[in-house]
């Protein structure tokens, strides 16, 4: 497995490889591997003849009271498994090699980057959609793995790839949870014990929302109050925001026929966690 | 010489291409060849091994009451240029098939972005740098082409180029002029005898600054002075912007030593008319 900080380097490998034809996979990360990575390392091995792990904790998708200091960086770890895993090659820059003195291009992705994750975190998406783009352009993959309990994120990339005419084509991958349902998450590690027990009211949150939707319920607003009232009764939960939204335009729903998304994001103690589901009445 | 209006066709010849390891040369442009484009064209069809030229007058680079609607078409002359200028294939899509139903991703190009064209018009380059990354992505080429005579969209897509890594060479043409000195342009074919007379004023007020500065004059203030009075003296002239600018960071320089660019828009008549020249007092 090579391990690569540097631009130019990369750039020499990828020529090799493309001109090889072989098949390429990238799976973006900022490091901190969890199950849920490892799960898209594994898909990625398993159909392309090359995988690329890259590991940036990207300053631009932070904002500035946000937790980019404290993001959690265990490069060693990272390695190790990436290479048991079966990756070809890790991209490991420092911010200084992605950011040159002058840096200043973004990539604004509308319709779909306003609310949610955009609305709580402005300039949250312009950062992803530009490193994300950046990485494609570095690694030049045929195919770019993202998990899908970062639901959003992943439909800003598709819908970028989209606009853009990127000639990559984008796998979701599965959210990997912990055995009480809790996703897998990098800030996860963030937990004290008592927040880490509370933590799993997200997951308890979206199985109520689940259960109302088969029950038979269609007014998306009682589905969001029972997910809601899951998270009122945990004190240690601050909920950011619970919603029921169309899975592909991202905007709430009145009612859900159909498969739709229950999106939460909530604050335990200091650690900010997002979860989705899609729920569905259609039985 | 091949002629696709086909994202799909596009990518399948691109692809085999590719395959064949040729060097693949990009001219962008908005059709109604002139001159300067045929230089471009020239230039990528003697350093690459397939040469594309892309036809497309792009919305989104227009202002709402902006000239998009009478821009000049003229595809069949333009197919003539091409195919006797050495034009492997021309792509000249519809502006359904570059922005289907729900397009909404822009490139913002912060720094270079916000003077001279940028003030003028705004959200001119944002279009500009997607449209012309998105034909980037279609085409993949090792090099593109761009003229001179639009100096900062140059610079705006050797920024978007750089930051992004972009793995594509941006090579620039040189202003290609009339006998009278004013520089080729689509828009020239809007102007009527006594307009493109006055024209030429443009011209005129770029030699004058290049006169004062090689004559020593090193004052930025005095030589945008004396190219404006040139324009002034020209009634059918309606200055829009006169700058003596750092030729890189388009910032006002106050001072001229070394290179500097002087960049005028005039209104003539409905027709707005840019041109820009590199000066310098350091003889």
């Amino acid at each position: 497995m090579e391990i690569i900080e540097r631009i130019e380097d990369l750039r020499r490998i990828v020529r090799r490889i493309r001109r090889e034809d072989k098949i390429i996979g990238l799976v973006p990360t900022m490091g901190a591997l969890h199950e849920g990575h490892v799960s898209l390392i594994r898909l990625a091995a398993s159909s392309n003849d090359f995988t690329v792990v890259s590991i940036f904790v990207n300053p631009t998708q932070f904002g500035p009271a946000e937790d980019f200091e404290r993001y959690p960086r265990s490069l060693d770890p990272d390695l190790e498994k990436s290479r048991s895993t079966g990756v070809d090659l890790v991209f490991a820059p420092t911010a200084d090699e992605m950011y040159p003195s002058g840096f200043g291009t973004y990539t604004e992705v509308e319709g779909l980057t306003q609310m949610l994750e955009g609305a709580s975190r402005p300039g949250h998406f312009r950062g992803v959609a530009m490193i994300v783009l950046k990485l494609f352009n570095l690694v030049e993959p045929h195919r770019a793995y993202f998990g899908l309990k970062d639901y959003q994120q992943l439909k800003v990339i598709q819908k970028m790839v989209r606009d853009l005419s990127l000639d990559i084509e984008i796998v979701p991958g599965p959210t990997v949870r912990e055995p009480d349902g809790l996703a897998m998450s990098s800030r996860n590690a963030y937990l004290e014990p008592r927040e880490r027990q509370a933590a799993a009211a997200l997951f308890r949150a979206l199985q109520e929302a689940k259960a109302r939707a088969e029950a038979g319920e269609s007014d998306a607003e009682s589905i969001r109050k029972a997910a809601e009232d899951v998270l009122r009764a945990e004190p240690l939960a601050d909920i950011d925001y619970v919603a029921v939204v169309d899975p592909e335009t991202l905007q709430p729903v009145g009612q859900v026929r159909g498969p739709a998304l229950v999106a939460l994001a909530v604050r335990i103690g200091s650690v900010r966690l997002i979860d989705s589901a899609v729920i569905s009445n259609e039985q």
